[in-house]
């Protein structure tokens, strides 16, 4: 916190055009928002209503239909953390900001803090296309806005160390499209059966959370 | 936050009567709020209830005309995230505290936090001129105070550095105040028309997210 | 943030039992809580059901109708606001902790974090007994558990550092203790008037953001 | 957070797979969910709806009956309390971070933001044994997580402090995994009374809370 920032400092006089705004506090304020997004996604998961004579046979039948709502909030909180992990790599090379990237960034936390909606909406509606839709949709819409802030922020090194190698800034770039295009082709699928559509959102968490080859291989520690 | 802080707690011994509030403790909190009431504005965005046998035409049609909530919802973020920026320029500069600064805050922060209400009065009744009239009028009041706390901390360069050129203190007076005036202003249009207010709504963020001629006048990097 | 931790540090392996806990974290963690408790106020203002015929003549009166959340709203807001500014000025002196103290802030913070409830109760109810004496007890716990905090950190400069004149710590004493008995007193006004004890809600405050007389006197800048 | 970073991020270029994921940036993430998550605790706590006329009557009797909330409130609340300060203490000795690490740490956090669900139906049941299996069941897997975190991060000391003591290492093992095996019990003893398993969720945070035997015998300051 300390130590980076000195150097950002001096580089910021000649290119920031909102002093103040250093990216160590555009990325404390970002992490709010996903915190907060990611907790507020509880309150989709309702208490069941049991009449008192039915409590023993009822309550547990209900608590257990609860499984999509469940299964939505896990889905959704894993999907905020692979986003606060992407912002948190880039955050740690961009080192300088203008007002385009700040309005960028808020752009992009405008979608995670809308994620509770479309869970919402699939843990009531389940299989349904509209709701298999309006979530891929915000997810593929969220991607391509972080896409877009870290393509803005490493054209030409414009807001990140010069010595970044091109394969992280290429690393980054590849890994954070793919979500966005294999939700768009999940919104495809779901034309033809949105139950597949579902089966997609569970297998890209996936991709990121394990370690892949397209890791080693674009960051050049592959056949070492 | 290190850098910074040697320098402004030496003045503080003379002047801040409520030692341990450092300016940097006052801007995190307040960015908590900032990230809090932007993240709640998504529970106005209700989930439409429908019945299971008019899933595939129903939905579709209920979740599209959630728009007016998400209109809306895009609105007050876009907001509350101008008012962000807004507050953290005007605490890169402002280096002291006392009680009355600090409570002007406090208020500031009080209207931040009300904003999901409007919000959701707006999105639920639209361009009905009581709702228009409450959302503009919480805005206003919103930078009005952010307009006295910046007149407050500046006024012969009371809280802030001794070195703050004058046109930056000016570029911050006449871009906060222009806020609230075009607020009253809608309200007035709003006794004609309440839907021509809400495309001022619309207008006023364009005005503070793209760089403007302003900017430049101001800052004196006009003809350079 | 840096130069405070440095010696508190060295300080903290004798005395501190749980590592790791920090004041600065301590102080970050109750802050969160303070704006989380602050910004949900606001859910209490529901926004009010009126036909779509009626929305000229009944919305603007439903609206005003809400004046007694809105007062509410206000009058907790900033109630947390002090307690908030009370809670940073003895952090700005406590330099260890231990575990007892530990768990004192982390009761008062359940406190901060309750009030959410009596307010919606207040503003539910308004003058009603029942209402007026959970508001009050729950402020009177949360002063009292305030006051033993700094109790506990202070006496015989346990936990705050050695060189803190006597008369700050008398001054944080009695100006914590003052709610508490304020609060029990308008329990007691109560059982004759409920309203007289919310006039007294809002005076309490008053005594807290205005400089006063108790201050000079107890800080000794009285004659000087 | 200046002084720990030094040195951590010396080591951090060898081992860490995700850079930008300090462990100072994943504790203060982490903070924000737990803040968050004990302070949503108190939207279970619901205003009663009583009648006008039976306003002295009826609203102290229907205040009174909402103990169970209120008890649920403050057994949660000092659960999360006391993961958080566990968490803390665990993260003030972890000094490196690597993938595995980073997702076991969300999915502990998912867990701790899906309490407000199980306190929500205990508080809405009681001692009904769905309520009390769901909401020992969530604490279980907390805990489970928790002792996984450790575990992982200790072993060999991979992601902790060279120097860190085994003892330090076994005491936070044995202390974390305590809490695991006692909601289990209470599930089993849930199938006989699950009012015991109640009085149980209340003596668990009271063994985290009190300084025990188990410490000093652990730490080597027993017979010292």
């Amino acid at each position: 916190m300390c130590g980076s920032e000195e150097p950002s400092r001096v580089k910021l006089i000649g290119q920031m055009e909102t002093p103040g705004l250093s990216t160590t506090r555009i990325a404390a304020f970002s992490d709010s928002v996903f915190a907060f997004a990611a907790t507020l996604l509880v309150l989709n998961i309702k208490v069941p209503e049991v009449l008192p004579t039915q409590l023993t046979t009822e309550l547990p039948r209900q608590v257990f239909q609860l499984w999509p709502q469940l299964l939505s909030y896990i889905m959704s909180f894993v999907i905020v953390g692979i986003y606060w992990v992407a912002h948190h790599v880039m955050f740690h090379h961009i080192k300088r900001s203008d007002r385009l990237m700040l309005w960028l960034n808020i752009t992009f936390l405008m979608c995670i803090a809308f994620i509770p909606f479309p869970t919402a909406l699939i843990s009531r509606y389940g299989a349904v296309q509209t709701a298999v839709v309006v979530y891929a949709g915000t997810l593929a819409i969220t991607g391509v806005l972080l896409e877009l802030l870290w393509w803005y922020a490493t054209r030409g090194h414009y807001l990140v160390e010069r010595e970044l190698p091109d394969r992280v800034i290429r690393l980054g770039s590849v890994k954070t499209i793919i979500a966005p295009c294999a939700y768009v082709l999940s919104i495809a699928i779901s034309f033809f059966n949105p139950k597949f559509s579902i089966i997609f959102f569970v297998l890209v968490p996936a991709f990121y959370i394990l370690p892949s080859r397209l890791d080693r291989h674009l960051l050049g520690t592959d056949g070492k």
